[in-house]
This record gives C-alpha cells, structure tokens and sequence, in this order.
C-alpha cells in the first residue's frame, strides 16, 4: 500500500534567500468502494487505516445497514490505487442494485433540475435521546484530539476525527487528508470495536459542512463537536435532525448551535 | 436567492460563563448543474457569484471546451436550491450525452475496480510555457487576496481564490465555503472577463489537492500558488502536467515543489 506521508523535494523561498529543503507532504490515494463487483466510487483518501474508511463510508453512505450484510470484504492493492471489494448477503445486494438503477434512471422532467435539488436536501431520520456532556469534558476532547494526529504533526495538512464517550475522554481518533473520509475511518473503527456511535459525540478538527450531519444522522450519532465554524444550512439539518452542534471548540469554551440540552453548564459556566 | 451569509442565533460558553449570541455563519446551499435537462452535479455552494461558478465549473470539469458552446444560460431559483440550466450547441450536446453513457455504462470486468481507479488517475493534458513571476509579487499576492475576502471576514470559515497577472498583481478573487467551488467561481469570473486562465497564477486559501491540479490543467492555467500544503499526489502531477506550484505561501516566503522555472529569484534570494 502507498505510504500516508510522502517526504518529497522542494525549494524554500525566504527573506534570508532560497536553499533546497525536502518536506513531509501528506499522500492523496484513489480508493475504489466496489459493491458486488460494481464501482459506487472513487475517493482519494490518506492510505492508511483503509478498511476502517471502507466499512465507515458503506454504512455512513446508506450502501450497508450493519457490517452483519459484509459476506466477505477484501482490500486490493494496485499500482494506481486501492480497491475495498465488498460481497454483500443477498438482500441488501439486491437493494443496492435497485437503488444503483433508479440513480441512473431518468431524473426529473428533462426540462430542469428541480428533482435533483429535492434529493440534494432530503429530510434526515431523526436521531435519539443520546448521552450529555459536561462542558469541561467538551473542552478536553479537542484537546485530546489534538495530541492523537501523528500524520497531521508530520505535515500540518491533515484532518482528524475522534470519538468522546461521556465519562471516558476521547477513545479513538482518526485521520485523513478529507474530512469526510477521517469521520468515515473513525466510524468504521467504532464499528470494529463495537462502540455505538449513538453512545458519544464525534469531535471533528475542521468546520461542520452538510454531508458531516447527514453522516451523523445515517450513524445514529447524537452530538459533533468542531474546532471551526458550522454552515448555516448545517445548523438548520441539525436541528431538524435532534443533532447537537458544538462550534468553535478550541480549548477554553465554545458556541452550541442546536439542541443545547445535551450540553450540562456547570454552575460556574451559567451566566 | 440564498444569502451568502445569515447571522444565526447560539450559546458561547466560556470561562466567564455562558450567554446568548448572535454569530454570521457562511450558507451552504444547493446548486444544481443542467446541460440540456439532464442533471450533472449538485454541488454544495456558497450562494454569491453563481453564474461565474456555473460557466467556472463547466469549463474546469470539461463539460464545454468554450464559452461559444453554451446556446443559453438561465439561472433558476428554487425553494430548495439554485438550478443552472445550460442550452449547448447541438455537436457539444451530442458529446455529452455519449460521455454520460459511457459512464453509466457497465465499468470494468463486474468483478474489479481496477478501471474506476485507472480513470480517477487519468494523466492531465500537458500546459503550455505560460509566465514567470518575480518572489516578491507571489509574496504579495497572498497579502493582497487576504485583503479581498469580505465573507471571510465575516465569518472566518470561506475560501477564496484569486487571480494573479505578472506586472499586475491580483485581479480578481471569488469565495465560496469550498475551495473548489472558489476555484470554479474564479474561472469562470475570468472568462466572463476576457482574461484567459494560461496568462497567470491561480492563488488559493486552502491546501492543494489533486483536484485542484486538475481544474487547473483542463484550463491551462499553468502556475499555482496556495497559502497551505500540497498533497504528494498533487506534486506528482503538476510535475507531470508542467504545473509549477509555490505552497505555504504566506506573506514572507513559500516553498516550490515543481516547475521552479517559472520563478524568477531576486538577487537577494539566491542562496
């Protein structure tokens, strides 16, 4: 498999003049999900912890509903890029194929877009009670992410995903060049452990986007937590969708965006 | 339209407790592209400058070899999303269709990926000698985009990109929550202008990834310079397609990890 860090030449520029330097750059590697022998897609990921990625993106993408439909899984490693060959039990093959066709059915009117639009934005099944968090434990959480990214403290590029459990801190944590794929990974590895993600919060290093809400809401988790800002149109799917959004999170303090009833402030913090 | 900003309410918690407040965070919304009734993508955007991000995305993605080749525009708003609705010349119209059948078309062996992923790594056209830039102006450029990013400012999470014309500094710049969709903004904000893409520099907020090198080559802008990292595999093709690329460019100094040629070093720069 391709290395996650590739050390590679450069020249820096600089006030004191130019000298040649070589710099740890992160990996970006095509990987192919690939369903009952059909490709559903190609994502360029950091190679590392690929079966992770695999199992977290088929269940955070609705292609699985629990890793108990995997018959058989195999990672493939070629010249050009990884390949994950999932063979599913027979139902949820026979789902995915009818879903596969009425995607490359014809969409809308032929006149216009407006059907596309309607998927783009589809209501989100609404996710538990789940668990609450003291406001200190929060605060900790990024911090303990930040001391769990050895790809990120090598190259200063990559993204991280880790898992809060209330009462426990940070138990897992994942990277990737993509958000997206390091919550995918992170996903996959609660699933390898058997940790539910309806049991904690995902705590994320970047800013909460739509398709971050939509992968919490498919994995049933109740509560994301991000160093940067959230999206408006990510805020309104998180309160449709029961999410707590927690933003801003860098160390002391933070802003909660939707339902803040899972967040206990503690006497000191209540204004 | 969607605005590109909305001021929504939250709760900062903090040392000195906790209060209600009201924060500006970047829109995300949904923006459908159309060719001829057919849906091509939805992306998820920033709602300001869609035209340009339409025409931008057309041309970076290959869906038109030139602006000549749209018969009619229409900008369509939706309740749930934007709709950019494209009309193209009957020979372009045609080769469209056949692109998307081919590939909708069964992939590879029905048993592999191995072509998915031949595809993701398809080599990029070659650009052509394009121009040389001085350090200092490439230092400048950084600054100068810094200064032209209103959302930005507003709400610390947008991208931009912006343009740089040797002897002329930065141009032009757009935003969008996703560099990408920045990018394509950009490209197309530049054609509509009459400025072709291979007489500069594209600077960009983010970090470079393979994608970006893409959209570069297929419009034959020949230099890129970003404020954070590459990936491997970006420097890899860039060094392929003859894209040079100046990364961690911010403010004093940057880094050059392919086509150094096209840098002229001061004298007090040479080493």
């Amino acid at each position: 498999m391709a290395q996650p860090v590739r050390t590679l030449p450069g020249r820096a520029i600089g006030p004191s003049g130019a000298r040649e330097i070589t710099r740890a750059l992160p990996e970006e590697w095509p990987v192919a999900l690939v369903y009952d022998g059909t490709t559903q897609a190609v994502m360029m990921c950091t190679p590392q912890d690929l079966e992770d990625f695999a199992l977290g993106f088929s269940l955070s993408e609705g292609m699985i509903k629990g890793a108990e439909e995997i018959r058989d899984f195999e990672l493939v490693e070629h010249e050009t890029g990884s390949e994950c060959r999932f063979w599913l039990v027979a139902e949820r093959g026979q789902a995915l194929t009818r879903r596969r066709r009425a995607m490359l059915g014809p969409v809308g009117c032929g006149l216009c877009g407006i059907d596309s639009l309607d998927q783009a934005v589809r209501p989100l099944p609404r996710v538990g009670a789940g668990p609450c968090f003291d406001v200190a434990e929060i605060e900790s959480a990024t911090e303990a992410l930040r001391a769990q990214q050895p790809l990120h403290d090598e190259t200063r590029a990559v993204h991280a995903a880790g898992f809060l459990l209330p009462g426990q801190g940070l138990v897992l944590a994942r990277e990737d060049v993509g958000r997206h794929n390091a919550l995918d990974k992170l996903i996959g590895a609660l699933t390898r452990a058997g940790i539910r993600p309806a049991d904690g919060a995902f705590v994320m290093t970047s800013r909460l986007s739509v398709e971050l809400i939509q992968k919490a809401a498919q994995t049933g988790c109740t509560t994301l937590i991000a160093v940067s800002a959230p999206t408006a149109h990510a805020v309104r799917l998180a309160e449709g969708a029961g999410i707590t959004l927690a933003a801003f999170a860098r160390g002391e303090g933070f802003d909660i965006y939707a339902h803040a009833e899972r967040i206990r402030e503690g006497e000191t913090h209540v204004a």
